[in-house]
């Protein structure tokens, strides 16, 4: 019956950053063009495309996507369809219907991501975020700009990368009331945390963590717990609608974790984590990210490298987990593919 | 948005058995009957129950759900609004608009639940089922009657329990090609593996299984694999569309595996799981159930006690694990009722 749902208009997508997310969804859109169309009556084309160093292309009718895939495999610059157009420029005068905000991101003001979706809600677009900046630093405002033109403002590319938490929750737990979550948000810490506990000290596992490429540009954001804090403020924000600020949530990163503290764990059959948590009980709320001695029979204890998890606890079905990818452009590229179909099918709020 | 797509109308239920499943979705809708109707736009009575020890109750206005719940807790005689129905009679006569199915499951022929269906299907309305014998034995021919007459087949409540697998895979993972799936999907076996682990002989973890309930009267249903088998068919049929026989799935259970054997495996670093697989490569398909040894570093193996999970292996983010109940009268109820929302949006096909 799903043939019967899904909007026939065609989705005119316009993404802000052309990087390791962008390259990973071309590629799938490029993929899956057809089985989308067939499967779930999502058709669309890619109008526009703003970087910071390549400047932007439009066109109003659609961009070649193989020609795009093949610019992002090969780092070319642009040389076709382009314009003077920053990326504000493009969001406001572009024919996009979506925009796909992939561009930096920053914790202290959310720049430039939040002027892009400001300017995308005053003109009627629809927000797709990979950046966590607006969720989590502005998430009320976003939510109620996009409320009043009837966008929608969607995130599931921000937490556990493609694993779809967000869809998980709004869908496959209908029904349930879920009284809070702890999940294991950050995979670097994680693999850091899972290094440890093979033998490395916190400095040789941090700097194995920063040869494969899991860490943020500034460390900090990983080991001090900032990108879990983001994480965990935009899912009570998303999905509890609970008006969180960055500033109301607890923070302890994983710096002070030695050996010391591995082994003891160990000696009590426990390992570090990580946690993230949110705990709603009526108006007291818990929201806090720090290290803890998990027992080993926990689900989260369980969840090692890279890998990210989150256990809901429901009031009918007790606590149920899911564990997926946490990174990856791939995988990320797929979590903007699955807002897409939800803005398909128009089951937003 | 979601308010613009329920269904306007009122589900009218018939219940097929009244025992441990009926009370928990009793108890479910009787809490949840306003959220429901706020939040999902989902509106529905109770107008008949037909049992084999209580005989059938039936009135087309609705029977009182308080009223459901104090026979169901209590165990009382049927002795308001009863008709001389037998289960048959009632989807046939009822004005029920969708029948949940919940008699006793039979492997061999699935009766008499395959005949519930049948006249369900014959007289135009839904079939949910909590019962693994139709779609186990007759998946084909129950999906054939059920679209000849744009009617439902859901059997959410078949595998995992309330967990949402089905939801999870049709909806979650859109746009990703699932290649397969591994899953513990037998809790009393899970149990027993479990209890093993811990220095129990095979005897002992059996005996401890049947004192707390989880294994069937037929305890070779769960330890000779027979019921993860039936799971394992129905995600076949159900979620990929294989059109699986029960005897295409090779079967193996758990009660060779002796103290000798899970010692070996801890020397391995590994762990003895009964694992049910699916795995789909072009026209090659494997389906078996059956223990393997797993590392430690598998999802599944982590999987203890009672607890169900399944891995799918997708196209587009690997791996992607779902863990939680397999068992149990409120989960299961839960399982039911999230078919149910599924019905009241239209998304079955």
């Amino acid at each position: 019956m799903l043939s019967s749902k899904g909007s026939a208009r065609k989705h005119l997508i316009a993404l802000v950053g052309f990087g390791t997310v962008a390259k990973g969804l071309c590629q799938i859109l490029l993929e899956k063009r057809d089985i989308l169309k067939r499967d779930y009556q999502f058709e669309f084309e890619i109008v526009a495309v703003s970087t910071r160093s390549r400047g932007t292309m439009f066109h109003p009718a659609g961009l070649s996507l193989s020609y795009l895939n093949y610019l992002a495999l090969n780092n070319e610059p642009f040389v076709e369809n382009t314009k003077e157009w920053d990326a504000e420029d493009m969001i406001r005068n572009s024919n996009a219907t979506v925009v796909i905000e992939l561009a930096h991101t920053d914790f202290v003001n959310a720049e430039p991501a939040l002027t892009h979706c400001r300017t995308a809600f005053e003109t009627g677009k629809h927000i797709i975020s990979g950046n966590k900046g607006p969720a989590a630093v502005a998430y009320s405002e976003m939510k109620a700009l996009a409320r009043k033109r009837g966008c929608a403002f969607l995130n599931e590319a921000t937490v556990l990368s493609g694993t779809p938490v967000f869809s998980f929750f709004n869908h496959s737990l209908r029904g349930n009331q879920v009284n809070g979550l702890r999940g294991i948000l950050n995979g670097a810490t994680n693999f850091i945390l899972s290094k440890m506990e093979t033998g490395s000290s916190f400095d040789q596992a941090l700097l194995q963590a920063q040869k494969l490429g899991y860490l943020e540009a500034d460390s900090s954001a990983d080991i001090d717990g900032y990108d879990a804090l983001a994480k965990l403020a935009i899912l009570a924000n998303d999905l509890f609608d609970l008006a969180v600020d960055l500033s109301d949530i607890r923070r302890e990163g994983i710096a002070t974790i030695t050996q010391v503290h591995i082994e003891a764990a160990r000696r009590e059959g426990k390992r570090w984590k990580l946690v993230a948590t949110l705990s709603i009980d009526g108006a007291e709320i818990i929201a806090q990210v720090k290290p803890e001695k998990l027992s080993l029979s926990d689900p989260l204890a369980q969840v090692n490298g890279t890998l990210n998890a989150i256990t809901f606890s429901t009031d009918l079905l007790g606590d149920v987990t899911i564990t997926g990818p946490g990174a990856g452009g791939r995988e990320t590229g797929y979590a903007v593919l699955s807002d897409l179909l939800t803005l398909n099918t128009g089951d937003f709020s």
